[in-house]
Formats: structure tokens, C-alpha cells, sequence
């Protein structure tokens, strides 16, 4: 990195140890969110943040690769958080407020986000894929929650990880194409690839069309469900192709 | 790895050079299918091969990572050789054939599958993520080519790559549950999946809509799409809660 990319600090502050881990880690968050991994240096991190690197070094004793960790455990925390949406309303809504924190937290964790998710980076290890996967598990569970699920069957098991794995693949994309579809339009698609699995998963498993009507029963007369259906039904009808 | 998974040749034979080359990447791919890739040594090849270890070298002076790059190389030449199927018959059945091959694939490379796709192996790099991502464009631009669809739009391509992602998610679910569902079955649902992703999909774009048009015209009465779709709406009405 050639430059730093916030003005360094005029003067050491004298700060907690905790709270000196706490802004070296927040410094760290956001170097990576914005660059590759590759491309942010100790210095760098130090800089931005105002100390040595001794003291960075004192404190992360396995250098940038601890940090990056550190970083990304508080980023996976984060993360997690967004999927805690209130337990009220229509199933597909509380979806879409989560998917809107996610693409929020994707938007601006975009360089940090991508390197992670497409592997071989140069800070990937097993830790770092434990990390990814504990987030992966987190947002399977908090989807289970919403949909009063307590011990999904393989079906629905597969039908949500698959899902998940979509959205992520969908966000690399997303960033990809310099995000020009808007978020929300992201989030409808993707409120309703989930609906779409799951309805497909309930004709061939009980368990999941059980848990898809009692959900069905909460979404409101011309909702996002009801409108998904119909514009699915016009689009695939034969008037459709005049 | 403390046995050799095959017995040692009885003697060395005399190979052209091309024929050793092929014999030891086909060992390497043979060992890696059923071993993570930390547990394979050069010396393990060498073993199996019957040949010495400076003779691996002699071909693969970068060792166990050029060797497991070149036996990646190779089998992903051998999973884009699965997408090709015949284009006749409806849409639905020749992906069903072509995710027969590939499930077969998957299972008779368990073990480095497992390795490569679930990130932070030992042995992966920049360069292996990117044969694995050509195996997934190739992936992509040969269910374009049944679709008849030469520049798919964005939202056409995206609903592609998210579904050969669930795929990949699928299957290393599938290994992890020690295939205890049929492959065939896990077939079935991941071509409904595809079928409903392409379904919300048109909904929202006219591309997409228009393909799916063409495919479902080759669609036979009473087949696949027919069955999904049939049981999908029985699953979701209101009589098959009694």
C-alpha cells in the first residue's frame, strides 16, 4: 500500500490495554475491508492506527496473520449479529431486513470480504475457514429460529446450507459487477431463491412443507410471496411470450 | 500415510517419458482422491508409481504442489468432459445426466474434493482456485449452450453461478453425510433446484423468462418439471396438512 489510507494520529494516545486491542483490531478491520490482504502491511495497521510497530507487535505477537484473525473473529461477531432480526412479522420480510444488513455489511467490508470468500488468499488457513464456517452455521441457526425449527431434517438442512452458500456466491458477484444492480433488488432475488429451494425441498420432504405452510400463513395477501408467485406464473405463461 | 493404498510395482518399467508423466499424475490423482492432501507424500507417489523419489522429481522439480496441481489440472479436465452431454431430449433430463456424472465424480474423489473446496488446505493456492474456477465457468457455458442462450445477462449468469455453487455446497454436505442419501436423489432435488432458482428468476427478467419458455416446450407431459411442480403444490396446499 503506497499510501495510508486515514491521516495518522498527531500524538501517541495513551489508551487501556483493552482498548488499545480494541482499536488495533477496529485499525486492522478496516485496512482489510478495503484492501487485499496481501497489500496491508503491519506498518500499515501501525500508521493508520498511530503506535510503533513494536507496540502492534506486543500486542499481536504472531504478526499480521494474528491480527487479520483477530479481525476477522470481530467482523464474524458482526456478522452474526445482522441475522438477529425481531421475531415478528412475515418470515420473507424478516429475511429481507437480515439480507439488507448482510449486502450493508458486504458492501463495506468489499475487499476483505472478497479475498476470504474466494480462496487461496495468503492469510486463508484452516482458522480463518473455521471463522467463515462458524458464520455460515450462525446464520443457518438464526434462520431456523424465525422458522421455529429446532432440529432440521437432512432436507432442510441442505435446502438452507445450499441457500447460504448462494447468498455468499451471489455477493462475490455482486462486488464484482461493481455492485450495479441496487442491494435491494439483490435481496428481493435472493428472499425469494430461498422461498423458491424450499418449495421445491417441501415436495420431496415433510418436515419442510410443514415448517413452508406455517410460514405461508404468516405472509400477508399481495406480499412479497403472493407477488412472486404471479409474477413467476405471468412470466412462465404462454401470453406471456407475445 | 503409513501404508501404500496399492502394492508396489514388482519392477520398474521402462516408460517413454510421456507415458511416466501420465502414470505418475494418475497415481497422484488416485492418492489425493482418497487421502487430504496433507497425509500424501512424494514418497507415497514414488511407492505407488514403483518408482524412485528423484525420479518424481526428475518430472515434477516443484514436488508434492506441482504434482497436486498437475493431477488438479487433470481432473478438472475430466469433470468439464461430464457437462457434455448429447443435446437432445428435454432440458431437465440431460442435466440430470450430467449431474450423474458429476455426483459419480465426486464420489470417487471424496477425499480431495473435500480438501480443495472447503478452503485453508495446505496445498491450496491462487493457481488452484483458479483451475477450479474454469471448472466452473465450463460448468456454466455448457448449460448455456443446451439453453441455446450465447450472451446470458446478469441475472441470467447470476442464477447460473449461484446454483453451480449450491451444487459444490451439496455435495461436500453429501460426503460429509457419508452418502447416506442416493446420489440420484440428491440429483432429482438439485435439478428442481435449478428448475426454481430459473423460475423466480424470469419473474424478474425477460431473458430468463424467454429461455425457460424454450425449455419447458421440450418438456414431455408428465415428466420432471410436470412431477416437481405437481408435488411442490400438493406439499404447499391447505389439504396436505391433513
Amino acid at each position: 500500500m503506497s499510501s495510508p489510507p486515514v491521516a495518522p494520529r498527531p500524538a501517541y494516545r495513551r489508551l487501556s490495554v483493552e482498548e488499545r486491542h480494541g482499536q488495533l483490531i477496529a485499525t486492522a478491520q478496516r485496512l482489510f475491508a478495503s484492501h487485499p490482504p496481501e497489500d496491508v502491511s503491519l506498518d500499515d495497521v501501525a500508521r493508520a492506527a498511530g503506535v510503533s510497530r513494536p507496540l502492534v507487535y506486543r500486542y499481536f505477537p504472531g504478526g499480521k496473520q494474528q491480527l487479520y484473525e483477530a479481525a476477522l473473529g470481530s467482523a464474524a461477531r458482526d456478522l452474526e449479529l445482522c441475522f438477529a432480526v425481531p421475531e415478528e412479522g412475515p418470515l420473507s420480510e424478516r429475511l429481507a431486513r437480515a439480507l439488507d444488513r448482510y449486502l450493508a455489511f458486504v458492501d463495506s467490508h468489499g475487499e476483505g470480504f472478497t479475498a476470504l470468500l474466494k480462496g487461496g488468499s495468503v492469510v486463508e488457513t484452516a482458522r480463518t475457514s473455521a471463522i467463515v464456517d462458524s458464520v455460515r452455521r450462525a446464520a443457518a441457526q438464526q434462520v431456523l429460529v424465525h422458522m421455529r425449527v429446532a432440529a432440521p431434517g437432512p432436507d432442510l438442512h441442505m435446502a438452507l446450507r445450499t441457500w447460504i452458500t448462494a447468498v455468499e456466491a451471489a455477493s462475490l458477484i455482486w462486488l464484482d459487477e461493481n455492485k450495479q444492480r441496487p442491494a435491494s433488488e439483490l435481496r428481493d432475488w435472493l428472499v425469494e431463491h430461498f422461498v423458491a429451494v424450499l418449495m421445491v425441498t417441501a415436495g420431496r420432504d415433510a418436515q419442510t412443507a410443514a415448517t413452508l405452510r406455517a410460514a405461508a400463513a404468516l405472509e400477508p395477501a399481495g406480499g412479497r410471496v403472493d407477488t412472486m408467485v404471479e409474477r413467476t406464473l405471468a412470466a412462465m405463461g404462454p401470453e406471456a411470450a407475445d
